[in-house]
């Protein structure tokens, strides 16, 4: 098995969640802390009970000063620079949860300016197209128009920016390359670029001019982000953000890496048809069943490493005795691989046909979404 | 002779102008191009008869194009982390009279946040109150109101920085080594900063929607920047920006370096009083005249290295008949170092005194000053 490399820019390899959070110095989300979830949500999310969201940083502390009556705001956002994918949604109905159950502000940041720094493909114009359809999307989600601002990077530049020096006096070039991979070939954009990141996590208490507690719910290539995200808010008079991440939702080719929009034109879009679903899970999820049906009654499927089950297990499949019984009779032979898929085909397209409407009906609301200045 | 460093952050040593020409490769001024300039400004400034402004690049260019029709606009400014003295004011007046002269615009950037990444000691404070500071003191040179707009960096980060990261998505790291003596432990605001320097030279084609030349005078120290500036323009699809260079005002110890308001409490300042100004130039104004008065009678001065003297010469004394008699006195020893003293000490209070009339009246100009956006 090769070295597995998870940064922002980078998710290669088969990655080892265990070693991930020895590597990154990550909390492991124990039943304390589910307990306390649990306590204010009145149940534990399928996500957290699956331990999709299997780490996080300071989650006791920042649950600590929710139960003080200090409330904490939500932070996530995503570079505009493709389609949505299932990986992304992953994130946000998880975020949209928590801001349902703890009732909560949520900053929602659009890193126009990163996608565009990053890809030398990318114009200014294609980044600002997949801006816009990105929007749609999360407003597709539901999260609550009246505690949700969008920030984005290049149009709040004029509160971002005095903000993000601040940061980026705090910090140099030999920790940008050792977090991010960079070099002296790196252009000067992508290098000042985390202090922009840096910046919602404390702006809140910018604008309402006291310290306001942050969790950041992220998939944990993020990490190097909020890691010197971490280090430097405290010097500025601010707290450490707290974070929730999760695991990669599998890419339909199978287990290695994460699901992307800019790899390849199969990962499952929010914007595809039935049809579009049907063709892509027949076609391209990695099956753990046998060659054949015989063989598969006999010795059983792997439900560990077929994507369609997976999908089921990290968005898909709520229910968790229906999950099981599926885990059990995939295993056993008794379920092929054909139902399996079909039954997951089934499942993807009901959840796409209501965000589908959702989304049909987002762009009139966009302006309320975004953050006023 | 130590070998002179002229960057943005460093002025070192004694300054050997026709050798930084080479090492620039800049353009010497030369006889056609003041032509040039005397046939549309009906006169030469001082400062250009006596090569004070020695060097530019693309002056030939943005002077035909001035004579096409295709007025260029003027670009300059200043990094407020101190006091204005008169090293800031020999290109300020100056500029002022290529403003009057080609009656054309001057955006005017303060470079706020340049001085704060770069300066350690300085809080983000401490350089707003010097920013509105230098602005009385620019609006006291006369400039134009009508034609003049200052863009403040931090004030207007809302329209520089999704410029300037075009910018900045062209320029490694490398190059930015190379140019401003940075390394590693460079904080990464001010690897990025120069792309914020660079905006200025093409924001009013962006506001105006057409390419219009830009022209910039300034120290030969800023060079550096606008090499940058003027590699990545036309990849925008804008024109390089024209400029016309100075040499230093030299500090009151003598003819080294540059004068720095950061460096000693030893440099004319805007706002000295008569008095102030009189103990600076008698006791630190560095002298080429003799010990004694009668080796002094017999020897002669030494003007190319008597400070008042070169004062006299970059900016106080504007009649070259009156500066040619003085220097001939001075180098026969008829005139006496106190006595050039006391003469320059009047030619600057005179010249201080209509500056602070003008600085007194300006705060309440400036909100017609700022840029409007």
């Amino acid at each position: 098995m090769k070295r597995a490399v998870v940064d922002p820019y980078k998710v290669k390899g088969e990655v080892d969640y265990n070693k991930l959070i020895n590597e990154f110095g990550l909390e492991k989300i124990d039943n304390k802390i589910l307990k306390k979830i649990e306590k204010h949500a009145g149940e534990l999310h399928f996500m957290l009970r699956r331990k999709i969201f299997f780490a996080g940083r300071d989650l006791n502390w920042v649950l600590g000063e929710y139960e003080k009556g200090n409330k904490f705001f939500l932070y996530t956002g995503v570079g505009p620079s493709g389609p949505i994918h299932l990986g992304h949604l992953l994130v946000w109905y998880f975020t949209k949860w928590l801001q349902d159950k703890f009732d909560v502000d949520l900053y929602f940041q659009f890193t126009d300016e990163e996608k565009f720094l990053y890809r030398k493909d990318l114009s200014m114009e294609d980044v600002q197209k997949w801006l816009n359809e990105n929007m749609l999307d999360v407003i597709a989600v539901g999260f609550n128009p009246d505690k949700t601002h969008f920030i984005i990077d290049t149009k709040h530049a004029g509160i971002l920016y005095p903000e993000a020096i601040k940061v980026a006096k705090k910090i140099t070039f030999s920790t940008i390359k050792a977090s991010f991979g960079f070099n002296d070939s790196t252009n000067i954009g992508s290098i000042f670029y985390t202090s922009m990141q840096t910046v919602p996590s404390f702006l809140p208490s910018v604008l309402k001019k006291k310290k306001i507690p942050c969790l950041i719910p992220h998939a944990v290539d993020q990490d190097p982000h909020f890691r010197i995200t971490r280090d430097i808010l405290p010097k500025l008079g601010y707290y450490k953000p707290a974070s929730i991440q999760c695991s990669f939702l599998p890419p339909l080719e199978g287990n290695l890496g994460k699901m992307s929009s800019s790899k390849s034109n199969k990962a499952i879009l929010t914007t595809d048809s039935p049809e579009q679903v049907k063709k892509k899970i027949n076609k391209y999820a990695f099956s753990g069943g046998q060659p054949t049906i015989e063989e598969h009654r006999k010795k059983g499927g792997n439900p560990d490493v077929d994507v369609s089950f997976q999908y089921l297990r990290y968005l898909f499949e709520e229910d968790d005795n229906k999950l099981k019984q599926i885990e059990e009779d995939y295993r056993s032979g008794k379920l092929l691989t054909g139902e399996l898929k079909k039954y997951t085909i089934e499942k993807i397209n009901n959840f796409l046909k209501q965000h589908q409407e959702r989304r049909k009906k987002a762009e009139k609301l966009i302006d309320k979404f975004i953050l006023k200045i």
